[in-house]
Protein backbone atom coordinates (compact mmCIF):
# COMPACT_ATOMS: atom_id res chain seq x y z
CA UNK A 1 0.00 0.00 0.00
CA UNK A 2 1.48 2.91 -1.21
CA UNK A 3 2.10 6.09 1.46
CA UNK A 4 0.65 9.18 0.74
CA UNK A 5 2.30 13.13 -0.40
CA UNK A 6 1.80 15.52 1.88
CA UNK A 7 2.35 19.39 0.82
CA UNK A 8 3.08 22.09 3.42
CA UNK A 9 3.09 25.82 2.19
CA UNK A 10 2.91 28.98 3.80
CA UNK A 11 4.21 32.46 3.94
CA UNK A 12 7.64 33.27 5.93
CA UNK A 13 7.33 33.78 9.63
CA UNK A 14 3.83 31.86 9.36
CA UNK A 15 6.12 29.31 11.64
CA UNK A 16 6.09 26.14 8.94
CA UNK A 17 9.45 24.81 10.54
CA UNK A 18 8.01 24.47 13.83
CA UNK A 19 4.77 23.33 12.76
CA UNK A 20 6.39 20.70 10.64
CA UNK A 21 9.05 19.63 13.58
CA UNK A 22 6.49 18.82 16.21
CA UNK A 23 4.51 16.94 13.31
CA UNK A 24 7.49 14.75 12.73
CA UNK A 25 8.47 14.11 15.94
CA UNK A 26 4.80 12.86 16.12
CA UNK A 27 4.70 10.89 13.20
CA UNK A 28 7.53 8.48 12.48
CA UNK A 29 5.66 7.28 8.99
CA UNK A 30 5.88 10.35 8.19
CA UNK A 31 9.38 11.52 6.26
CA UNK A 32 10.38 15.06 5.65
CA UNK A 33 11.22 15.33 2.02
CA UNK A 34 14.84 17.42 2.11
CA UNK A 35 14.84 19.98 -0.54
CA UNK A 36 17.53 20.86 -3.20
CA UNK A 37 18.56 24.65 -3.14
CA UNK A 38 20.88 26.72 -4.91
CA UNK A 39 20.64 29.48 -2.16
CA UNK A 40 23.47 29.63 0.39
CA UNK A 41 23.13 28.47 4.23
CA UNK A 42 21.73 30.54 6.50
CA UNK A 43 22.63 30.27 9.98
CA UNK A 44 22.78 26.73 11.75
CA UNK A 45 21.65 25.01 7.99
CA UNK A 46 23.35 21.94 7.39
CA UNK A 47 24.10 20.25 4.19
CA UNK A 48 21.92 17.04 3.26
CA UNK A 49 19.74 17.92 6.68
CA UNK A 50 18.24 21.05 6.29
CA UNK A 51 18.62 21.13 2.38
CA UNK A 52 20.58 19.38 -0.14
CA UNK A 53 23.01 23.02 -1.31
CA UNK A 54 23.29 22.49 -4.65
CA UNK A 55 25.70 24.88 -7.12
CA UNK A 56 23.24 26.41 -9.93
CA UNK A 57 25.13 24.27 -12.73
CA UNK A 58 24.21 20.88 -10.09
CA UNK A 59 20.65 22.08 -10.10
CA UNK A 60 20.61 22.71 -13.46
CA UNK A 61 21.93 19.11 -14.64
CA UNK A 62 19.40 17.61 -12.34
CA UNK A 63 16.75 19.61 -13.74
CA UNK A 64 17.71 18.53 -17.53
CA UNK A 65 17.51 15.00 -16.06
CA UNK A 66 13.89 15.38 -15.15
CA UNK A 67 14.96 14.82 -11.37
CA UNK A 68 12.94 17.20 -9.67
CA UNK A 69 8.70 16.38 -8.57
CA UNK A 70 8.88 20.69 -8.41
CA UNK A 71 11.14 23.30 -8.86
CA UNK A 72 10.64 27.52 -8.37
CA UNK A 73 13.08 30.48 -8.84
CA UNK A 74 12.32 32.02 -4.92
CA UNK A 75 14.15 35.23 -4.68
CA UNK A 76 16.51 34.60 -7.35
CA UNK A 77 17.54 31.16 -5.77
CA UNK A 78 16.62 27.70 -7.04
CA UNK A 79 14.60 25.40 -4.82
CA UNK A 80 13.75 21.41 -5.88
CA UNK A 81 12.12 18.87 -4.57
CA UNK A 82 14.35 15.37 -5.69
CA UNK A 83 11.96 13.02 -7.19
CA UNK A 84 13.70 9.79 -6.63
CA UNK A 85 13.58 9.59 -3.12
CA UNK A 86 10.41 10.37 -2.39
CA UNK A 87 8.55 8.06 -4.92
CA UNK A 88 11.05 5.37 -3.46
CA UNK A 89 9.81 6.00 0.21
CA UNK A 90 5.84 6.42 -1.03
CA UNK A 91 6.29 3.29 -2.95
CA UNK A 92 7.71 1.99 0.55
CA UNK A 93 4.55 3.00 2.31
CA UNK A 94 5.83 5.61 4.07
CA UNK A 95 4.13 8.97 3.99
CA UNK A 96 6.39 11.94 2.80
CA UNK A 97 5.90 15.52 3.36
CA UNK A 98 7.24 18.77 1.31
CA UNK A 99 7.85 22.37 2.72
CA UNK A 100 6.83 24.21 -1.11
CA UNK A 101 6.14 27.47 -2.47
CA UNK A 102 2.87 27.84 -3.97
CA UNK A 103 4.61 27.97 -7.37
CA UNK A 104 6.04 24.31 -5.92
CA UNK A 105 2.99 22.85 -4.60
CA UNK A 106 1.33 24.11 -8.26
CA UNK A 107 3.54 21.70 -9.93
CA UNK A 108 3.08 19.22 -7.55
CA UNK A 109 -0.42 18.93 -7.70
CA UNK A 110 0.53 18.59 -12.02
CA UNK A 111 2.78 15.79 -11.48
CA UNK A 112 1.18 13.74 -8.72
CA UNK A 113 -2.50 14.78 -8.51
CA UNK A 114 -3.39 12.29 -5.32
CA UNK A 115 -1.22 14.96 -3.13
CA UNK A 116 -2.69 16.44 -0.22
CA UNK A 117 -2.06 20.27 -0.34
CA UNK A 118 -1.98 21.74 2.83
CA UNK A 119 -1.64 26.09 3.49
CA UNK A 120 -0.72 27.33 6.55
CA UNK A 121 -2.42 31.04 6.88
CA UNK A 122 -1.41 33.84 9.07
CA UNK A 123 -3.70 34.62 11.45
CA UNK A 124 -4.06 37.89 10.78
CA UNK A 125 -1.03 39.83 8.48
CA UNK A 126 -0.26 42.50 11.08
CA UNK A 127 0.66 39.31 13.57
CA UNK A 128 2.68 37.62 10.68
CA UNK A 129 4.72 40.91 10.39
CA UNK A 130 5.51 40.97 13.53
CA UNK A 131 6.59 37.50 13.78
CA UNK A 132 8.89 38.38 10.39
CA UNK A 133 10.67 41.57 12.50
CA UNK A 134 10.96 39.30 15.59
CA UNK A 135 12.86 37.35 13.55
CA UNK A 136 15.54 38.85 13.05
CA UNK A 137 16.97 36.72 10.46
CA UNK A 138 16.45 39.52 7.38
CA UNK A 139 16.66 43.24 6.79
CA UNK A 140 13.74 45.36 6.84
CA UNK A 141 13.93 45.14 2.49
CA UNK A 142 13.90 41.32 2.77
CA UNK A 143 10.56 41.61 4.89
CA UNK A 144 9.19 44.05 2.55
CA UNK A 145 9.84 41.62 0.14
CA UNK A 146 8.50 38.59 1.53
CA UNK A 147 4.88 41.06 2.61
CA UNK A 148 4.60 41.87 -1.09
CA UNK A 149 4.79 38.14 -2.18
CA UNK A 150 2.82 37.06 0.65
CA UNK A 151 -0.71 38.55 -1.51
CA UNK A 152 0.34 36.14 -4.21
CA UNK A 153 0.59 33.72 -1.64
CA UNK A 154 -2.64 34.32 0.11
CA UNK A 155 -4.48 34.28 -2.80
CA UNK A 156 -3.17 30.45 -4.05
CA UNK A 157 -5.20 29.06 -1.20
CA UNK A 158 -7.88 28.42 -3.34
CA UNK A 159 -5.85 25.60 -4.92
CA UNK A 160 -5.04 24.07 -1.76
CA UNK A 161 -7.09 21.06 -0.18
CA UNK A 162 -6.86 22.52 3.15
CA UNK A 163 -6.65 25.97 5.27
CA UNK A 164 -4.54 25.32 8.57
CA UNK A 165 -4.50 28.57 10.17
CA UNK A 166 -1.42 28.62 12.62
CA UNK A 167 -2.96 30.97 15.61
CA UNK A 168 -2.28 28.72 18.33
CA UNK A 169 0.86 26.71 17.63
CA UNK A 170 -0.90 23.30 19.19
CA UNK A 171 -3.64 23.76 17.55
CA UNK A 172 -2.16 24.07 14.28
CA UNK A 173 -0.18 21.24 14.95
CA UNK A 174 -3.07 18.90 15.91
CA UNK A 175 -5.14 20.22 12.41
CA UNK A 176 -1.66 18.78 10.19
CA UNK A 177 -2.00 15.84 12.14
CA UNK A 178 -5.93 15.46 12.00
CA UNK A 179 -5.58 15.85 8.11
CA UNK A 180 -3.32 12.93 7.75
CA UNK A 181 -5.15 10.63 10.22
CA UNK A 182 -8.11 11.85 8.30
CA UNK A 183 -6.77 11.10 4.30
CA UNK A 184 -5.29 8.00 5.23
CA UNK A 185 -9.08 6.35 5.45
CA UNK A 186 -9.84 8.25 2.76
CA UNK A 187 -12.10 5.86 0.24
CA UNK A 188 -10.21 6.98 -3.11
CA UNK A 189 -7.46 5.51 -2.06
CA UNK A 190 -6.72 2.24 -0.96
CA UNK A 191 -5.03 2.63 2.44
CA UNK A 192 -8.06 2.40 4.66
CA UNK A 193 -7.53 -1.73 4.13
CA UNK A 194 -4.50 -1.24 6.22
CA UNK A 195 -6.25 -1.58 9.12
CA UNK A 196 -8.73 -4.66 8.35
CA UNK A 197 -7.47 -8.04 10.38
CA UNK A 198 -6.44 -10.40 7.88
CA UNK B 1 -20.37 30.25 8.82
CA UNK B 2 -22.38 27.43 8.11
CA UNK B 3 -21.71 23.91 10.00
CA UNK B 4 -20.88 20.90 8.42
CA UNK B 5 -23.06 17.63 8.02
CA UNK B 6 -21.31 14.18 8.85
CA UNK B 7 -22.99 11.01 8.30
CA UNK B 8 -22.18 7.52 10.39
CA UNK B 9 -23.03 4.49 8.51
CA UNK B 10 -21.92 0.90 9.54
CA UNK B 11 -23.61 -2.76 9.51
CA UNK B 12 -25.18 -3.62 12.63
CA UNK B 13 -22.77 -4.90 15.45
CA UNK B 14 -20.27 -2.63 14.47
CA UNK B 15 -20.15 -0.63 17.45
CA UNK B 16 -21.69 2.68 15.43
CA UNK B 17 -23.45 3.77 18.71
CA UNK B 18 -20.67 3.35 21.35
CA UNK B 19 -18.32 5.57 18.69
CA UNK B 20 -21.01 8.10 18.18
CA UNK B 21 -21.77 8.44 21.65
CA UNK B 22 -17.51 8.90 22.36
CA UNK B 23 -17.24 11.47 19.83
CA UNK B 24 -20.16 13.57 21.06
CA UNK B 25 -19.23 13.60 24.51
CA UNK B 26 -15.80 14.95 23.16
CA UNK B 27 -17.34 17.72 20.66
CA UNK B 28 -20.10 20.25 22.00
CA UNK B 29 -20.56 21.81 18.75
CA UNK B 30 -21.80 18.77 17.16
CA UNK B 31 -25.38 17.49 17.62
CA UNK B 32 -26.56 14.03 17.02
CA UNK B 33 -29.86 14.17 14.98
CA UNK B 34 -32.43 12.30 16.15
CA UNK B 35 -34.59 10.05 13.49
CA UNK B 36 -37.94 9.08 13.19
CA UNK B 37 -38.74 5.61 12.65
CA UNK B 38 -41.98 3.43 12.53
CA UNK B 39 -40.05 0.70 14.54
CA UNK B 40 -41.43 -0.20 17.79
CA UNK B 41 -38.51 1.04 20.91
CA UNK B 42 -35.72 -1.79 21.89
CA UNK B 43 -34.45 -1.95 25.66
CA UNK B 44 -34.02 1.58 26.97
CA UNK B 45 -34.76 3.39 24.05
CA UNK B 46 -36.94 6.62 24.78
CA UNK B 47 -38.78 8.42 22.49
CA UNK B 48 -37.23 11.92 21.40
CA UNK B 49 -33.76 10.54 22.70
CA UNK B 50 -32.91 7.37 20.86
CA UNK B 51 -35.74 8.18 18.15
CA UNK B 52 -38.96 9.95 17.54
CA UNK B 53 -41.09 7.24 17.13
CA UNK B 54 -43.84 7.64 14.94
CA UNK B 55 -47.06 5.58 13.57
CA UNK B 56 -46.73 4.38 10.07
CA UNK B 57 -49.44 7.07 9.00
CA UNK B 58 -47.72 10.12 10.93
CA UNK B 59 -44.35 8.94 8.82
CA UNK B 60 -46.19 8.70 5.78
CA UNK B 61 -48.01 12.07 6.58
CA UNK B 62 -44.14 13.67 7.09
CA UNK B 63 -42.81 12.09 3.84
CA UNK B 64 -45.67 13.98 1.74
CA UNK B 65 -44.73 17.30 3.64
CA UNK B 66 -41.22 16.77 1.98
CA UNK B 67 -40.02 16.84 5.73
CA UNK B 68 -37.34 14.29 5.75
CA UNK B 69 -33.76 14.68 4.14
CA UNK B 70 -33.70 10.67 3.77
CA UNK B 71 -35.83 8.23 4.42
CA UNK B 72 -35.29 4.32 3.86
CA UNK B 73 -37.43 1.40 4.79
CA UNK B 74 -35.33 -1.40 6.73
CA UNK B 75 -36.19 -4.95 7.26
CA UNK B 76 -40.25 -4.01 7.23
CA UNK B 77 -39.42 -0.10 9.47
CA UNK B 78 -39.14 2.92 7.74
CA UNK B 79 -36.47 5.60 8.92
CA UNK B 80 -35.93 9.22 8.40
CA UNK B 81 -34.00 11.82 9.16
CA UNK B 82 -36.27 15.39 10.05
CA UNK B 83 -35.22 17.87 7.94
CA UNK B 84 -35.80 21.25 9.22
CA UNK B 85 -34.17 20.21 12.96
CA UNK B 86 -30.84 19.80 11.38
CA UNK B 87 -30.77 22.62 8.24
CA UNK B 88 -31.33 25.28 11.24
CA UNK B 89 -29.04 23.87 13.26
CA UNK B 90 -26.30 24.17 10.37
CA UNK B 91 -27.32 27.57 9.27
CA UNK B 92 -26.67 28.23 13.33
CA UNK B 93 -22.83 26.99 12.39
CA UNK B 94 -23.26 23.40 14.26
CA UNK B 95 -22.03 20.74 12.83
CA UNK B 96 -24.57 17.82 13.11
CA UNK B 97 -24.18 13.84 12.51
CA UNK B 98 -26.90 11.37 11.14
CA UNK B 99 -26.79 7.81 11.80
CA UNK B 100 -27.96 6.49 8.92
CA UNK B 101 -28.36 3.15 6.59
CA UNK B 102 -26.39 2.73 3.26
CA UNK B 103 -29.67 4.15 1.51
CA UNK B 104 -30.20 6.73 3.11
CA UNK B 105 -26.76 8.11 2.70
CA UNK B 106 -27.20 7.85 -0.75
CA UNK B 107 -30.18 9.95 -0.72
CA UNK B 108 -28.50 12.82 1.48
CA UNK B 109 -25.23 13.09 -0.38
CA UNK B 110 -28.05 13.78 -3.35
CA UNK B 111 -30.02 16.22 -1.46
CA UNK B 112 -26.96 17.59 0.54
CA UNK B 113 -23.71 17.32 -1.76
CA UNK B 114 -21.54 18.63 1.00
CA UNK B 115 -22.09 15.94 3.68
CA UNK B 116 -19.48 13.99 4.50
CA UNK B 117 -19.99 10.45 4.45
CA UNK B 118 -18.21 8.08 6.76
CA UNK B 119 -18.68 4.45 6.99
CA UNK B 120 -17.53 2.25 10.27
CA UNK B 121 -16.16 -0.87 8.79
CA UNK B 122 -16.26 -4.32 11.13
CA UNK B 123 -12.27 -5.15 11.24
CA UNK B 124 -13.33 -8.80 9.53
CA UNK B 125 -17.07 -10.66 8.97
CA UNK B 126 -15.98 -13.02 11.31
CA UNK B 127 -15.50 -10.69 14.62
CA UNK B 128 -18.87 -8.73 13.12
CA UNK B 129 -20.64 -12.09 13.47
CA UNK B 130 -18.97 -12.51 16.94
CA UNK B 131 -20.30 -8.69 18.27
CA UNK B 132 -23.78 -9.49 16.71
CA UNK B 133 -23.92 -13.08 18.43
CA UNK B 134 -22.72 -11.63 21.80
CA UNK B 135 -24.98 -8.92 21.91
CA UNK B 136 -27.95 -10.85 22.18
CA UNK B 137 -30.67 -8.52 21.12
CA UNK B 138 -31.59 -10.57 18.40
CA UNK B 139 -32.72 -14.53 17.68
CA UNK B 140 -30.52 -16.35 15.02
CA UNK B 141 -32.85 -15.46 12.14
CA UNK B 142 -32.57 -12.07 12.59
CA UNK B 143 -28.69 -12.10 12.96
CA UNK B 144 -28.92 -14.12 9.76
CA UNK B 145 -30.71 -11.66 7.97
CA UNK B 146 -28.01 -8.69 8.84
CA UNK B 147 -25.57 -10.76 7.88
CA UNK B 148 -27.04 -10.82 4.20
CA UNK B 149 -27.60 -7.49 3.96
CA UNK B 150 -23.72 -6.93 5.08
CA UNK B 151 -22.81 -8.18 1.70
CA UNK B 152 -24.49 -4.95 0.16
CA UNK B 153 -23.15 -2.51 2.99
CA UNK B 154 -19.41 -3.47 2.25
CA UNK B 155 -20.21 -3.27 -1.52
CA UNK B 156 -21.67 0.44 -0.69
CA UNK B 157 -18.32 1.56 0.93
CA UNK B 158 -17.41 3.24 -2.28
CA UNK B 159 -19.83 6.15 -2.45
CA UNK B 160 -18.67 7.35 0.82
CA UNK B 161 -15.90 9.85 1.73
CA UNK B 162 -14.08 8.07 4.53
CA UNK B 163 -13.99 4.36 5.51
CA UNK B 164 -13.35 3.90 9.30
CA UNK B 165 -12.18 0.38 10.50
CA UNK B 166 -13.19 -0.23 14.56
CA UNK B 167 -10.52 -2.95 15.60
CA UNK B 168 -10.08 -0.79 18.02
CA UNK B 169 -12.78 2.08 19.88
CA UNK B 170 -10.23 4.78 20.66
CA UNK B 171 -8.56 4.42 17.73
CA UNK B 172 -11.99 4.47 15.67
CA UNK B 173 -13.33 7.20 17.46
CA UNK B 174 -9.87 9.11 17.33
CA UNK B 175 -9.83 8.58 13.69
CA UNK B 176 -13.47 10.07 13.42
CA UNK B 177 -12.60 12.81 15.01
CA UNK B 178 -9.53 13.51 12.84
CA UNK B 179 -12.39 13.70 10.05
CA UNK B 180 -14.35 16.10 11.31
CA UNK B 181 -11.21 18.79 12.32
CA UNK B 182 -9.75 18.22 8.25
CA UNK B 183 -12.93 19.08 7.06
CA UNK B 184 -13.41 21.60 9.01
CA UNK B 185 -10.48 23.40 7.25
CA UNK B 186 -11.09 22.47 4.12
CA UNK B 187 -10.53 25.04 1.47
CA UNK B 188 -13.91 24.32 -0.41
CA UNK B 189 -15.44 25.27 2.71
CA UNK B 190 -15.39 28.62 3.75
CA UNK B 191 -15.73 27.34 7.85
CA UNK B 192 -11.56 27.75 7.62
CA UNK B 193 -12.00 31.37 8.21
CA UNK B 194 -13.58 31.02 11.60
CA UNK B 195 -10.05 31.07 12.75
CA UNK B 196 -8.79 34.09 10.78
CA UNK B 197 -8.10 36.65 13.57
CA UNK B 198 -10.43 39.66 13.11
Amino acid sequence: MEGLLFVLSGPSGVGKNTVLKKVLAKRTDLTYSISATTRPPRGQEVDGVDYYFLSKEQFWAECQNNGFLEWAEIYGHYYGTPKKQVLALIQKGQHVILDVDIQGAAQIRQNYANAVLIFLHPPSITELTRRLRERKTEDEDAIKKRLAYLEKELAAVTSYDYVVVNDQLEEACRRVEAIINAEEVKVTRGYWKRFLNP
